[in-house]
Order: C-alpha cells, then structure tokens, then sequence
C-alpha cells in the first residue's frame, strides 16, 4: 500500500529514461485537508541540491507534494544542480496549481553529473497525468525511488483514528554514490507540524539512524512525513500523540530492517544489541563501534564468531563498561563471559542468515540495537568493479 | 641494524615453538650507562595483559630490558593472562640479574588464548643466552616480532653524537588479533626519561598514529623508547632535542611507511595529505574519514578515482571547509574543483601501487598526511577465511 495507504494521498511512478530501463520519478501529492509536514536530512556537510531546496522549503512545516527521482543524486553539481532542483520544484507546483515552496524535492544516484532536465521535467508531467490514491500508484512510486534495490520496500500500520504508510530505497553497501536513502511517510492522522516534526525526529533515531550498513552517510538521505488529516474515522480529532509515534517507530523500523535485509554484497543480516549500558546512547555507540569494524564484519562472513573483534571495537568507544566483567553472545551462546573466554565457540551456528550479537556492558539498564551486515567479497566487487 | 644500531644494546631472537614455525621470542636490553625509558600504549581500553603490566613498569622512566613474543598476544586472558606476563617479566629479570619492574613485556598473536608459558620460558632463556650487540642480533629480534609480516621492518638514524635504531611489525588489514602493532626504538643518545617520553609522544603522533590501514586499533600496540647514553662521540653531553626530535621522527615515520606497504591484502598504498586546513588536528580528521571509508578503499581498488565518495566522507567530520570550495586531486589530476566537476577524471592513473590524494580544505595553512591501503578481495579473504 505504501505511500497510498492513507487517505488524502495521491501519487505514482513513472518512467522517463533517467535510469537504463524501469521507473525513475515519483511523485506524492497531499490532498489535505491538513499540509502538515517534517522531515529529516543527512547531516553530511556535503550536501545535494534537493536536500538544501527541500530543508528550506519545508522549514515553515507545510509540504503539499513530493517529487522524487532515480538515476541521478544532483549532488555535487555546483549552482546549475541547485537550479535543475528548483526548476523541477517550479514545474512540479505549476502542474499542481500550488507554491513551489511547497513541493519537496529528492534525488538518488550517481554523485558529480548534472540531471537530464528534458527527461525529468517530462516524467514529472507524465507523473502528475497519473497522480491517483490505487495501491497500485503507491506501488509505482516505491518502485521508482529503487536504484539497486532489488525489492521495493513499503510498510503501513494502523491506529487508533489513523494510518501511517511509507515507502523507502536505498542502504549502504550499494554502489558509490548510490547509497542514499529515500523515505516519505505518508499519514491521515490529524496532527500539527511541531508534533509531527518531534514524531519523525524520534522514530528516525531508533530506526534508519539505527540501521548501519558501511558507515557511509549519503550527500542526500532524507526522510519525509505528511500529515493530510483526513482519515474517515478520525472525525478530524487531533490523534493521540503516543498512539501515533508508536505506529511511527513501526513503519520506520520495519523500513529500517527491509534496508539491510536487501544490502546489496550482505551475506548475513546483524542485529548487534547492547545492553544494560549506563544510557540508551552509550549502548547505541557501543554497537556501532562493533557494526563499523572491518575485522568483525568479515569474521561474521567467514561465519568466525570472533569475540576478541568484539570487544576491540567495545574498547574504542567512550561507553562505560569493566573489560573485567563485559558478557558477549553470539546467536545465544555467551562465548565470552567477563572479558575472557566463555562458552565453547564451536556452539555458535553462524550459517544462516540472521546473526544476533548480544553485549551486556554491566554498567545501567539501558539497551539499543543496530543493525549492520557482513563484509563480504561481493559488497567489495560491487563497489570497485562499480564505475562512475 | 634495528635495535643494535645505537650503542649501548643487546638483542636476540630465537625460536620458542609459541608459532608453528620461524622465530617468536625476542629480548632487547639496555647495557647503560643511561637506562631512560618511555613508553606508548594501545588507547584501546580493553587492553592486554603485558600492556597493564609495561604501563606500569615504565612509568617511572626506566626500562633495562624488554622482552617479546608473537605467536599469541595474551589478550582477553583474565587474572592468569597477567600472572603470565609477570612470571615472563620474573623470569628475564632473574638471567639478566635485574629488577623485575624493569622488565618491559609485548605480545602478539591470538585474543582469547593462554600463552605456552614452558615453551615461553624456555625461549626467553635461549634469548638471554644469545644476546649480543651485533647487527644480525638486531635483525634476528625484529624478525622474531613478526606474525604475519612478510618482511621485518628496520629502520636507523644517525645525529650529532647519537644514533636511533628500530624494528616495528604489524599492521592492519593482518589476520584478525594479529593486528597489533609493536615497535622497539633504541638510542645512545643521553636523554632523560622526560625528554624521551614527549619526543616519543611526539613522533608517534605523526608517525604511527598516521598510519590508518583499517581504523582498527589492537588490545596490544606498543611503542617502546629506550636510551642507553652510550654513544662513542657523545662524551656523556646530554643530546640537542631538536637534533633528536628529528631523527625519533625519521624512524618513526620509516617504520610506518614500511608497515603499511606490509599490509596484507592491499594493493595500494595510498597516501591522504589534506592541507590548508585550520589546524594539524583538522586536517588529520579530515584525511582518516577518507581513510575509513569503505566506499573510497574500494574504488582504489577498482583504480576508480571516485572523488565523491571522498568529498562524503570529508562532510562528515567536523572540519571547518566550504563544501563550494574544496579541491581533491588524486595522483596530481584535481578532478574535483571547488566542490563539484574539476579535471577529466579519465587522466587519473591507478595503475601503480602508490596513490596521493590531496584534499585542498582552504581554511587555513595547516597539513597533515594520512596512510592508508585500499580494501580488497584479498582483505575480505585473510580476515575471514583466517579461523581463531
């Protein structure tokens, strides 16, 4: 159902040869009657046109549409990329009949070269001809944002007077330049800006800033919500705050956990949760720290579960723990117990897919999970043979 | 020469039986007049057992000996991982007629194992008996430190009234628990242990802690400075520390050179000078993003000279830069100017094993320079395919 799936949301996924072959612009349309609208960018410095444009048109809280493409980031490109994105702002508004301050621009691909302009500026018209609420459109456009994402990624939950429906592409591991990720999250809930704003805020930081695939942060991530208030049932009731941050955090997370199920080059999907830490963003760091080791990402590959890897990268970090008494387990078995060695490691079964990596820091009573993958000769090929 | 180049030490390297073959057991010892010592250790706060020991044995700025293993690192041992070192340190204390608190202890090999304490023993008393100053002595305790180096790395310089020998091994991008990175520098010079603790705090700031194969430190890394005083042309004259900071800096920056063009499983050295930036710690925080990012390691590797991918990792940091004003050059060709399109990136030559990279940040007049190596099949096959 992905962006459609809530009422007053109109898009669709067409194909204007930005991309070899397949959809590449999107488009997703706020019919209101609410305008609500946050969103959240990288924080890298280095940042692509659509995300300076969209940061700004969104800072007064309304957004009445989203244009997304394919095949092209429009990063690195100087005045003439900001220009493209504002002029694809301009058209998409005209089409619409609304304020291109309004219309929230992204982009996914390779970095350093300009946009087909001819080309882009047809599939947004093409894309506001077939602006429709089917399941399909929703379908389209979640199909159109993919760049080597070999699966759309789509996710809806339902509350209380509400629904909450998203799409996303993208994760680390894809190929250079490629590795943006896309998200816009479309909701009927009735809810102001502010809130929506704290909303997002909250559920991106325990999912897709949660989700780390290589530790490389796109020039143009960036996820958007829209709140069009119009949800039959909801009687224009402003929703419970709770209810609906609760079914944010879902979508997001199970956005999240679709991104590093399709990391491109990933052999083994990694849930590494630390527990018991002095506080939920010192068990955040410590499982970073272990998500972006090279040593440890391919022990898991070569199916070696190397505690000794583990509690290296533990030991960079700043998080409080006694190397005397820190635990570590490996898909259930606590190989290492205070600092030395456990279990037999010979029990641990790392031929599936999924791994789970337990660290208990002994120091609080505050727990967090990343997720990571492997590193695996493919994600070398892929992103060496890969040519700009 | 290595460590017997200075006057004033002893060496040997033997054969212990602690690896499955070559020599594991060397012993370096300062014959005096002078006995200053100094000392760098892992920041790694899960650090092994012979470092929390030499920590301690150092910190009073004497050191009459150092005795070292590979073939196990006596990491992640617990209480009987230290017993261990200290029973080595007795031991050498005890053939050397010397205080046991003077005896400084390094291991390398294996996390999570025992060490063969009557193999050790054994090895430690073989050494003892075949020390002597000469040049081989020197040659045989650099090889002896070696796991899975392919070369022993040496390096000597010679000032006014005094000489600086060394011997390092190691590096990242080895098998996994064998990444630690130990080096033993010696020197006839007469200096107190206070000068030769910040002129070796020095040259290890801009030597080894410059070398960033793959951003993961060791348990175990160690850097020791030893001064006998016993320079010939000395006359007893205490060193210029100019003179000296210079020549410790030579060494230091030899050695690391050498380690990471030993790095296993590279096919590149690649060298990362940022410049113009508003401090020395700038820059070098510029210059070790890039060095980690896994996307940028894998495009030398491809010979794909991807300044995208530099230009993300840069934003990143905290760097003071002006995403419209920074130049990258790789290999003299500045195919990235003033933050998008520069050179034709087609004139870039990747061929060889040698890669510069200069990143122009244009806020200030600092510099520094950033080793590294690409990351390669052969990376992911040797620290997978390698079984703790």
């Amino acid at each position: 159902m992905s962006v459609t799936a809530a009422s007053g949301f109109h898009a669709a996924g067409v194909s204007a040869g930005l991309k070899s072959s397949g959809r590449d612009v999107a488009l997703v349309a706020n019919t209101g009657p609410l305008k609500s609208a946050a969103a959240v960018f990288t924080t890298n410095r280095v940042a692509a046109a659509p995300v300076l444009w969209s940061r700004q048109a969104v800072s007064d809280g309304r957004a009445d549409a989203v244009v997304l493409n394919s095949g092209g980031a429009n990063a690195c490109t100087g005045p003439e990329g900001f220009a493209d994105t504002h002029a694809t702002a301009e058209h998409t508004a005209e089409l619409l009949g609304i304020s291109a301050q309004d219309v929230l621009v992204c982009s996914t691909g390779l970095i350093g070269e300009r946009l087909d302009m001819p080309a882009l500026r047809e599939g947004v018209s093409q894309a506001s001809a077939a602006l429709n609420s089917e399941a399909d459109a929703g379908e389209y456009a979640a199909d159109a944002i993919r760049t080597t994402d070999s699966v759309t990624k789509t996710s809806t939950a339902q509350g209380t007077g509400f629904v909450v429906g998203g799409m996303a592409k993208g994760a680390g591991m894809l190929a250079p330049g490629m590795a943006t990720m896309l998200s816009v999250i479309t909701t009927d809930a009735v809810i102001e800006a502010a809130d929506l704003d704290a909303a997002l805020t909250e559920a991106v930081r325990v999912s897709f800033n949660r989700a780390d695939s290589d530790g490389c942060m796109s020039t143009n991530d960036t996820v958007i919500a829209m709140a069009s208030g119009a949800n039959p049932t909801g009687a224009g009731a402003a929703v419970e705050l709770g209810d609906f941050q609760q079914a944010l955090n879902e979508v997001c997370q199970d956005l999240a956990r679709q991104l590093i199920a399709d990391a491109e080059g990933a052999h083994h999907e990694i849930a590494i949760t630390t527990r018991n830490a002095a506080s939920e963003e010192e068990a955040e760091i410590a499982g970073r720290a272990v998500a972006r080791s090279n040593l440890f990402k391919t022990a898991i590959f070569g199916q070696d579960p190397n505690w000794g890897r583990i509690l290296s990268a533990v030991g960079t970090t700043t998080a409080q723990f006694d190397p005397t008494t820190i635990d570590v387990a490996v898909n259930g078995v606590w190989i290492c117990r205070n600092g030395g060695i456990g279990e037999d490691r010979s029990l641990v079964d790392l031929s599936g897919r999924n791994v789970d990596v337990t660290i208990d820091l002994h120091a609080g009573d505050s727990t967090a999970t990343i997720l990571t993958n492997d590193l695996t000769h493919d994600y070398v090929h892929e992103n060496s043979a890969y040519s700009t």
